[in-house]
């Protein structure tokens, strides 16, 4: 660390982290912690990093920042049915970081983390040698072997999504262009909206046990819807999406009346972190209805079919569109 | 991606580590991968990061770098005295890398994980935006309630450390500043063993269950063993070490006979990936009868004591010695 007055890493642990340390973390005080499923359940493990520049903005508030890296490991949590455990943190600092900064990540950490019931086990901090880094593993349980994967949809299935599709994307591109004709006709609140959709994931996890419950396959919208489908049917399942079924927030609905364009914005653009999943016919109901007592809207929006190539989405004018695989990418 | 000839993140999974995929990581085909310890185990997790520049040379080999990601995480599941069932990977790439560099990084990944049994469940690709850094989450477990942990040492145990000390700090030095005369004079054999311990962290597996067995506290020398040592103790106890009975490799014992100065290396210097562990009295030759049977010698090399302050190292002349806090940290 470059300033003598900077203190060590075993400090600025015990400082903002060892606050943030759940059941078997020790303190923050070990290497390593211990974790155990509840009896009869299955861990569930993921891992996923942003990057200053890349994933979010160098000039975001730190706390912001703290709740998207947690919040885009909790969104796959979520997807896969499970209720969240715990976390890991890897920590990787540029060589301008402040304890400031430290502080109101740590905070936003915190924040995030009770939240969701899911507790600080473990770090590592290291210097990056460019911009920060944020890599977290986040652990959640299952009752036994009811995991719900990614690539076992079944033709005849219907898709869903849940909340509402394209504010991020939208947010990110409000962000870039602020006085973009369409950005500059939305009222206040929906400028609010469609930004805080950027910044701050909101990963469902009260709609998991319900996915647990009813969906054939699963897994959270980070790529962008149409990209991110065509993931989970793989080869030799393709699907029709009606456009009109794509649930869209007032704010997006503004939007895409004033720019018809952005449409394709909202379905492949990334960051939704809603959950995309397939059901069959008959249990769509109990899904939609379990979801809705959790407070989460689940829309159909639809059908799996035999075949390959990517997702056909009919879109509002009667059109047929496919979109490039991997149109979004952060790597 | 800079470059339309590069491959999409789904593809350099699919090609370079989908072969790496252990049970319950569905062929890295999902956003998360199912683990259970068995009954009447707890898992142990760990977390730690490797940056190009700052923990590794950049120019190592990919094949190196990966055995010390890994190893430097199963380093920590070793000195908890667990087993190894797996590990979750972030790779952040720098701009320049090239398929050959993540092809040898895989191929090392690869034979590393399955030297110890320890496959990968998942992962996450991003950009880096400047280094490398590679973080590693690993996976262990060990007998419910039996994990070893850190500062739950008791006055009057003995202190023990597996293997050597400092071959890893000398290997680094020498790597250095290959011309200094101590080097010359060693030979190529020891030479090349110093340079190999810096490179590859060897992590003592296969004495962990005799550390779960017997030691009172455990943790693994990574950041010098005075240093390490002031850690595991904390507040309250101490320490006293005789260096004559601290272990060194050939080379190590070499190098010091021809610069007596570079014993502060040995006992300061990182990287070692050694198991630093206490143990009462009375255990102490089940310890090491344990350790020697797996293959690995232990060594006593002082005791714990009542009171605070940094342990205390007596010389080889007889002068009493301390050393900084933090006299080595990567951070």
């Amino acid at each position: 660390m470059a300033g003598p007055a900077r203190a060590s890493e075993e400090g600025l642990i015990a400082r903002y982290f060892a606050p943030l340390a759940g059941p078997g973390a020790d303190g923050l005080r070990d290497d390593a912690a211990a974790l155990t499923p509840a009896p009869g359940h299955d861990l569930v493990l993921t891992v996923d990093a942003v990057v200053a520049g890349i994933h979010y903005f160098a000039e975001d508030p730190p706390a912001s920042i703290a709740r998207k890296a947690l919040g885009v490991n909790l969104s796959d949590i979520a997807a896969k049915g499970a209720v969240p455990r715990g976390f890991l943190l890897t920590l990787a600092l540029p060589d301008d970081w402040t304890e400031a900064w430290l502080d109101g990540f740590a905070q936003g950490l915190g924040a995030a983390a009770a939240a969701a019931g899911c507790p600080l086990l473990g770090g590592d901090t290291v210097r990056s040698g460019g911009p920060a880094l944020i890599s977290v593993s986040a652990f959640g349980e299952v009752p036994t072997g009811t995991i719900v994967r990614r690539t076992t949809a079944r033709a005849g299935d219907r898709i869903c999504v849940t909340g509402t599709i394209g504010d991020a994307a939208l947010g990110l591109r409000m962000r870039l262009e602020p006085d973009a004709p369409w950005a500059s006709g939305l009222d206040p609140a929906q400028r609010s909206e469609l930004a805080d959709r950027y910044l701050h994931p909101r990963p469902r996890l009260a709609a998991a046990p319900a996915v647990r419950r009813h969906a054939t396959a699963a897994m959270d919208v980070s790529d962008g819807l149409a990209g991110d489908l065509a993931k989970m049917l793989g080869a030799g399942r393709t699907a029709r999406v009606a456009v009109a079924d794509v649930p869209l927030s007032g704010a997006a609905r503004s939007a895409c009346a004033a720019e018809p364009a952005l449409i394709e914005a909202v379905l492949t653009g990334g960051d939704d972190y809603e959950i995309l999943c397939t059901v069959a016919p008959e249990r769509l109901e109990d899904l939609r209805t379990e979801a809705a007592a959790a407070g989460i809207a689940v829309a159909a929006i639809g059908t799996v079919t035999s075949g390959d190539g990517p997702p056909r989405f009919e879109m509002r004018d009667g059109a047929e569109r496919v979109f490039a695989a991997g149109a979004f990418s952060h790597f």
